[in-house]
C-alpha cells in the first residue's frame, strides 16, 4: 500500500480518486464509470431539480454498487440589485445587438440552487453515502440532518482558514482546492482572490492545520500529479478536467474542442459567467469583459445575463460566450472512455512509487547523459 | 537513489537542491551555507557592481569548494516614458507628503542591471560553473561567450512555450517556475499574467515538452513538496523563501517580521515595486496601489519611485512600502541556520520516499481511524 487509507476506508472505495462534481458536465454515466473503476462517483445537484436527482441516483444504483457522492452548493441567494444589474445589461448591450438576441429585461435568479430544506429532504430520502458541499457548508440545523442520515460529509477549502472552519463544523474530510482547479473556486470566507494558494502550497499547510484527512484538488492531470499529491500529505485526490473529454461526460462539442486545444497558460479565473470566480479557458467574453469584472451581478445571477449570448453564439458554432471550465492541467486530458482514463490515472500514480521506478529513473538519467 | 541524477551530475552537486538567487536577500554567506550542505550556491548579481561580485565570489571560493551559480537578469532597459512616469509620481504624491519625503524629480533607471558586455566579461574572468538567467536569456553572441567559458547555463520558464524557447536557445536545464514562487516571475514571452501556471500543473507539462532536465521552483517549502516535485518530473528543486529567515540571509528585520507572520493566503503578484510582477506578502502599498497597476513605470524604473517611501517608512519601523518577497509556502519557513534548514529540507524529502514511510503512513491511518 503506497498511500494512506484514511479516505478509501472512510468512504468505502477501492481507489483514492474522487470524481469532481461538475455541474452541467457530469451526470450518472460519468459517475457510473468512475464507480466501476473503483473511485467515488459524484452527482452534481446544483443545476438539477429533485426529480432529475432521483432519476439519476436510481440509474446509478441500478448500474453499479458502491458509495455515491451527492454534491450541493451552499451559497446564499443574493437579493436582486437592480441598479448594478441594469448597468451590467447595458455593458452587454452591444453584444446582444451583435448577436441579434433579445436582452433579458431584468436578471432572474434561477439556475443554481443552494442546499435548502428541499435538498436536505432529498438527502434523507436518497441516503447517499457521501454528501459534498461547495461554497462552505449549510447552516447547523440542515447540516445536522445530513449527519443523521449517516452520510460522510466533505467540503471544499481554498485556504487554511477555511479548512479549519470546515473541521470546526464537523466535516469528515476536507477538499483542499488549489487555485489551478477548473470550475468554481469553493471560497466561502473573506479572502483576496489574487492570494489564493496553489495545490503545492495549500495541501501541506492544510494537512498540518487539521486532523481531518485531506483530498487534494487542482492541476492533477496524470499519475505524476496524483503521486505528488500524496507526497504533499493528501489521502486522496479529486479530479475533474481529466474526465471532461470522455464520452460519458455531458461536455458540449464546443467545450470539447476548446479542451482539446488548450495549453498550460490559457486558463484564468473569471466571474463573468456566473458572478463567482471559476477557472475557464480564455475566450472572447473573458478577454473583453473580464477576467474579473467588479460590476458583474452576484452569483448566480450573472448567469442569466450571458445565457442569451451563449446560446446564440453556440448556435453559430462559437464558444465566444460559453464558460469553458478547465483546470491548468487541461492539456494532459485526453479523449477516452472514463474507465480507461481512471485506470491510466491510477496506474500512472502506482507506477511512480514502485521501487522499479527509482531504478529505471536512474538508468534513464545515465542513458540521457550518454546520448 | 530516490531521484534522478541528471541535475546533480550535470552541475556537480551532492544534493538536488539549488538555492534560489534572491537579489537583495542572498549574498556570499547564504551561498556558502548551501554549498557546504551539498546544494548549489547562487550569487544574485543583478543588484551588484562588478567589484562587489568579484569580492563575493572570492569570499565563496575561499570558504568552500564546489560549483557556484552566478545569476543575472536579462530584461531590456526601457527608455524613459516621461508622461507615464510623471503621472505615476503624481499618483504617489500623497504618500510623499504623508511621509514627508522629497519626491524624485524624475525617475532614474538605475538599480538592476541586465546581463551585458561588462557582465559577460566578468563571467569570462570569474568562470562560475553555472550561470543562470531570469527574464529570458541574453542575445546569441553574449550567450555563446558564456557557453564557451564551460559554464552550464540554466534559465527560468513560466510556461511550456518559454521552456521550449530556452531549449531552442541551447540551455542545459530549465527552471519551471510555478506562479506560487516568491519574488520576480521570470516571464519573457507574451502571455496573460492571470493565466500563469502553478508548479503542480507546469512541471509535468514542461517535463513532457523538453528533453532538458527540469528544476522545479515555486511553493516548495518542505520535504513533502520536494518529494512531490520529483514525482512531477523534476530532477532538482530551487528554493528561496525557506532560507529567508536564516541568519545567513541579508533579509531586513522588517521583512523577517512579515515572513514570520505570513499565512498561506497572504501573498500576491504585484508590479508596483519594480514594474514587473513579483510575489510579495500583502502590505499597504500593494493594497492601495496594486496589486497590479497598469500605469506603473516599466521594470526596473518603478523602483525609483517607491524607494524614498520605502526608506522613510522603514526608518519608522514600517514595511508599508517595502517589497516583502515571499512564496506561498512562506508559513513553512522557519528561523534557523541555513545549513540546518537545508538538511531538514532534504531529510524530509528522503523520508517521504523510504519504504518505511509507506508502512508508517498505513499504521498512522489505522491509528487515526481508531481514535
Amino acid at each position: 500500500m503506497w498511500h494512506d487509507e484514511r479516505i478509501t476506508k472512510m468512504l468505502g472505495i477501492r481507489k483514492p480518486l474522487l470524481l469532481a462534481p461538475m455541474a452541467g458536465s457530469g451526470g450518472s454515466a460519468l459517475a457510473i464509470a468512475v464507480m466501476k473503476a473503483g473511485g467515488l462517483g459524484a452527482l452534481p445537484c446544483a443545476m438539477l431539480k429533485p426529480d432529475q436527482i432521483r432519476k439519476e441516483v436510481l440509474t446509478i444504483r441500478t448500474e453499479v454498487a458502491g458509495p455515491i457522492n451527492l454534491n450541493f452548493f451552499c451559497h446564499r441567494e443574493p437579493d436582486a440589485d437592480k441598479r448594478r444589474e441594469s448597468l451590467w445589461l447595458e455593458r452587454l448591450a452591444p453584444y446582444y445587438k451583435e448577436l441579434d438576441v433579445q436582452p433579458p429585461e431584468e436578471i432572474s435568479g434561477a439556475g443554481r440552487n443552494p442546499f435548502n430544506e428541499e435538498a436536505c429532504a432529498l438527502v434523507e430520502e436518497l441516503k447517499p453515502e457521501v454528501v459534498s458541499f461547495h461554497f462552505g457548508v449549510p447552516d447547523a440545523d440542515l447540516l445536522e440532518r445530513v449527519f443523521v442520515t449517516g452520510a460522510k460529509v466533505i467540503a471544499t477549502a481554498t485556504t487554511v482558514t477555511e479548512a479549519r472552519e470546515l473541521e470546526a463544523r464537523g466535516c469528515d474530510a476536507v477538499i483542499a482546492q488549489g487555485v489551478e482547479a477548473g470550475g468554481h473556486r469553493g471560497i466561502f470566507m473573506e479572502s483576496s482572490l489574487a492570494a489564493q494558494p496553489t495545490t503545492m502550497a495549500l495541501v501541506p499547510q492544510v494537512a498540518d492545520a487539521v486532523a481531518l484527512p485531506v483530498i487534494a484538488a487542482g492541476g492533477i492531470g496524470d499519475g505524476r500529479a496524483i503521486a505528488a499529491a500524496f507526497q504533499l500529505g493528501a489521502s486522496a485526490v479529486q479530479i475533474g478536467t481529466a474526465f471532461l473529454r470522455s464520452p460519458e461526460a455531458l461536455t458540449s462539442k464546443l467545450h470539447r474542442r476548446a479542451l482539446a486545444g488548450a495549453k498550460d497558460d490559457q486558463t484564468v479565473l473569471t466571474n463573468i459567467f456566473t458572478g463567482r470566480p471559476a477557472r475557464s479557458i480564455i475566450n472572447r467574453a473573458i478577454m473583453e469583459l473580464g477576467p474579473i469584472a467588479a460590476d458583474a451581478p452576484a452569483f448566480p445571477r450573472a448567469t442569466a445575463a450571458l445565457t442569451p449570448l451563449r446560446k446564440a453564439a453556440e448556435e453559430r458554432d462559437s464558444g465566444d460566450f460559453s464558460p469553458l471550465w478547465a483546470g491548468q492541467a487541461v492539456a494532459l486530458a485526453r479523449e477516452a472512455p472514463a474507465e480507461e482514463i481512471f485506470k491510466s490515472l491510477m496506474e500512472g500514480a502506482e507506477e511512480m512509487v514502485r521501487p522499479s521506478f527509482f531504478k529505471r529513473i536512474r538508468s534513464a538519467g545515465s542513458a540521457r547523459r550518454r546520448s
